[in-house]
């Protein structure tokens, strides 16, 4: 395994220079005003990426996992109903964390590859007129399909049926990579993680709760100390945390929101649509598939590609690392074997993603696949000749 | 607030030069075997230090305080009691926890700045015929009044009463500082962080587990998962995570434990005890004493230094940090504003102590206390002349 | 300008992340005993890669400009002549300083693409009855042609004619990436910079003097006393400087030196071929000519590509770097405007190189040259699947 | 050797973490625009520090004696005459550098303590009707003695004889540190060097040039290559260099200028003083003098310390680094063994600067000097105290 090409894993993401130096950072006294000029503009930088003008930032030295916990144990009681569908490993994961904690799952079984199905959330949010569903769960973006879901729609199912349930949204691999509307989505509970889109080592579980989220927690019986909201929540109004934070991560956050949006969060989602429309190009010159049944739910982060039968996809993987040095995703659960995955999310220029779709035509061919050498790099170059960016960072 | 005077919090310690690189990794796939090459040799480097030949090793994205929740949640049931003493801030901090997770804690309230109750506990073990008792908690050293507790004697309280409550065991300040022993002493769960011995940034939960550990946690029914051992410890046959690790603070943890024991745990431990040694000669020289009742009970990693009547210690750590940007500790709960705290951990030669000797003494006459000043460095001084260290370490 | 996209100019070359650290040191103490630990081993290393058994080695904090002066001025007197070729930028430099120097300079032109014309050279020194020639200057790659001289044949174009001239030989952008051999072929002075094969930041100019040169230097006028090697020779033999050395580029050559050691030169210089005949596979796919004359001149470590007449190649350097972020090398001197540089040595994996090509291909269709996109990428996947590389390097 | 703790030689410094992390480059093309917004600001922040207003200002890949090379090399021929003072180690050294170069040197014998003879300058230059010498060399700061002398009463002893020669001043332990006035003082060679004031690691020699000198550049004969300042300007107009540019450590130069100029030149001449003062208390208390003759010549930068008859002070330079870990200076030349000095310049708080003195109070203990422990430290702390930061410099 080389250190020097670039990953193409759906996270952890590379990590911009400025961002390593971010984080590396000596140690700080963390009960010192130094802290509280991190943190603060880092909660602040949060919002203004989740869209929302005040939802309550909590940033927990853990992962997305630790964020979907923090969701579900603030918010419920054992006992209590949730509405999710299993569309993917990501998706099925929540689904079981729901249940290893007391809550009755009504489970929407989706095809590995479709989005959310709002309109069957909508049946049964509106069959449920005794409000027993109190909470919606919604993956906005299936890492392990490349699926991207219409949160939007599945806002619309609750408002349509009149249905106070609170909605959960995973936007891990979303948030800070393609649009995210935490306030115009009605979003009670967003969680991401600070690996993904915003380019920085794993370690962070970045939760953004709504009002209505909050007012929950006060009523919620989960057991909950680490991940409780209320005490980090006390702890905040001092700058400060209730145990010892990950500053040198916090400090990579501020940083990278601050840079995420000095180029403008329409800009950050262009720049990924861009890219990841270059590797599609590369996978319809292969003649492949995606995992992602239509375009309108095609992932601008992650691309799962579907490789011909009676193929391992995964000795894609393990080749590509063992002859090339270079990190793709394998596929997981239901689509394992079937599948690899191309991360294309966070710090990635054009020319990286070449050479990610170079690799992979090599393991390809490689591997007996009928792949023509070339072939996708091609396709990849006109879209990315015939569609400059809109505006070329700065030296990062 | 200066980058570049020493710490002398508690924890987190000042990082070591070659610490700061291995932390300071560059994105790898934490599903390549290069993952594993970390992931393996910082497992077996945490036993060696928690002095077992078999714990299993568990290391969460967390803190400490994640770490109490591991031990509680994998191993207790709703409704379990614990036995507890209560003689500092994260002593009562654990006790709450016992109670939010809905565990009953019978709590022996101790003083602050006395040890463990083992004679109490005995007692009590004694008395619990029918075994209700399911595990007992015991801080190791209270980082907030610079307390060690004997270990030992609450295992033979234990013995004695033939009890077999589980043994858990808050290390996260002595832990690679001070001597620990996990198999000797029968520790069924073993708590630290990465912060304060290991000599890293905040961020891992480091937790060892006795197999009678792992036995109860087939039975305990508290709700868990981003903290649950067995899913870690499936992935971890896999060389694998359950969810994305922390993967440049275990190759810091790795490379932490190398250096440590690359030392020698005596050596290790010397090295705080001597360090120690000059701080209370410099707090005698003084006229101050510590919140410690009576040198058995000393720590090695944490002097919490009590202040004349009348005067609020607090002052002392405020203005230390305005007017000579040096960290110390407050005072916390019970002792809030009657004791400072000076910590002596990690990454701390004598030459850095002396420094930080030297501006406790000119806050405290600042602050108008009647100090002399150049009286502690003096017998901090005269105490490092006369006991050199054992070994000098290598550079790093 | 992208931080991010690897460098394709003739060096400085991508550092590894592990050069990167090994640079990047605290201060310490150049006149302690730890940087005699750092300077010995670097020194043994560089005389090692030049395949030494007691070549004089010295470091300056300098660059290859400044070991040619180290060459120059500790080596003879104004007045003195030496014998040259000119075939490119770097020799034409180098033949400036002899003149600005007052030495007199016996040019051979030699058309830029050519190596150099040992068998002239062997006329020359024929005819030189009086041994009046004092040196023989000898590029051995000119990086501005990507071409690499034959130094075997040069020695012997000298022993031939019994001639007793002192062999300089500027190693530069050759040293440690294609085979040398100091003293298999003769060579007095050999001339190296830490920002080529060494993989590190520009700032140190490494010399190599072989006996017969340390007794040249007792003759030798021209004035020096930064560049002098007596007294860096004196301060030596104190593991000391006489002046402040570079510590960290040293600790960095160090390290280099022994990465570069324990991959082996042998395979060392096989991976520095394979990744350059995947560029040079790349070019005859395109159809375009490398400015080297003949297959037995081609440079292992940069490719200088002919572009058609009328097209000024500059343009494919300015375009990489303002539309892809990307740094190729412009064509110096005679090839201005004619050639475009990909430079492919040092740390480079074929992944990243692919990178590379990819981007020139898509800059020279950008610019109106009828490349068709993906044919130099294909024909380098091509030659990299059928030649993979001997040993894999550990990460790094 | 300890990496941890601060070193106190005059040089290099201990280096400000976000300079560590300027110079900590990857790798850019140097001849791309990028390479221009390091350069040209660095260039414009060298000029401010040095209080010129169109100082030409070369840097280069060196140290500084390759900046006092720089200077004689461009503006004098052999056989010219310099007029010289040796007070000191290095004074002397570049005397020497002189007559290798074929220059004459009329020197000036000096006590080592005392400044440069300004009064003696003077009447050798009215003597010299024929204005023979050509150019004067003055240290404004003696490294080895711990002297600061009077450039202004250099410049007047030139102006009152009405001498046309040049003025060298060597700044490399003052510039950045001590108030130094280019254009005020008529300077028209001033050399620096990155490893001092400007708190980087060595290699860079910062040399400004006036017109007058620029001027002399033009009849100079000496040879020069690498140091030509002509070929450096010609680059300087394309935002480039004639070679490889030390391009980290110019980010890291561009750097320190900003903080320099940000925290205010008064401002970091003040804190010099302040952190020599509380030095001096401690010298003071200790009953030892200073090599430095009388106050107005003490330097601000570093404090040269006699120790009693009979005792060799290199011996605490050694222990000091043995037993402790920390790096002082030996005495150099004529006062090898009678002092030992501790540097005080650059980046370091009055809190790192007590540990220093600690340190050396030890080490003199130790050696059986007749040394109160604590005694400096006291002297220091109540210099410290009662003269506070004028501005307190933010986290860096």
């Amino acid at each position: 395994m080389s250190l020097q090409n670039p990953v193409f894993i759906p996270g952890p993401t590379n990590i911009p220079e400025s961002l390593r130096k971010a984080c590396d950072m000596p140690t700080i006294d963390h009960r010192s005003p130094l802290f509280g000029e991190i943190l603060n503009p880092a909660r602040d930088g949060v919002r203004k990426i989740l869209k929302s003008a005040d939802a309550d930032i909590f940033i927990f030295p853990s992962t997305g996992t630790g964020g979907w916990e923090t969701a579900l144990t603030n918010t419920l009681s054992p006992g209590d109903t949730v509405l999710a569908a299993r569309n993917g490993m990501f998706s099925h994961r929540w689904i079981d964390m729901c249940q290893r904690h007391g809550l009755k799952v009504e489970i929407v079984e989706t095809a590995w590859g479709e989005g959310l199905p709002a309109e069957r959330y909508a049946d049964i949010l509106k069959r449920d007129k005794s409000h027993s569903i109190k909470a919606v769960l919604a993956t906005h973006n299936e890492t392990a399909t490349g699926v991207r879901s219409d949160i939007a729609a599945v806002r619309r199912a609750l408002d349509d049926a009149g249905h106070p349930a609170i909605l959960f949204v995973d936007g891990v691999s979303s948030i800070a990579s393609m649009d995210f509307r935490f306030d115009e989505w009605g979003v009670d509970v967003a969680v991401a993680g600070s690996q993904k889109g915003f380019m920085l080592p794993a370690g962070l579980a970045i939760v953004g709760f709504s009002e209505k989220a909050m007012a929950a927690t006060k009523t919620a019986t989960l057991p909950r100390t680490f991940f409780d909201v209320h005490d980090m929540a006390l702890s905040y109004e001092k700058s400060a945390y209730p145990y010892t934070p990950a500053v040198g991560l916090l400090n990579g956050l501020n940083q990278a929101c601050g840079m995420l949006l000095a180029e403008g969060l329409d800009s950050v989602f262009a720049r990924h649509h861009r890219i990841a429309e270059g590797v599609r190009a590369a996978i319809a010159a292969w003649g492949l598939k995606l995992c992602a049944a239509t375009p309108d739910v095609y992932s601008d982060t992650v691309s799962a590609i579907r490789t011909p039968e009676g193929f391992n996809a995964t000795d894609i993987v393990t080749h590509a690392a063992q002859t090339y040095g270079v990190a793709f995703g394998v596929g997981l659960g239901e689509v394992a074997g079937e599948v690899f995955r191309i991360g294309h999310l966070g710090s990635l220029t054009d020319v990286m993603t070449l050479s990610g779709i170079a690799t992979a035509e090599m393991c390809m061919a490689d591997l007996g696949l009928d792949i023509e050498l070339g072939s996708g790099v091609a396709a990849a170059q006109d879209y990315y000749r015939a569609h400059p960016p809109v505006t070329r960072k700065a030296a990062a």
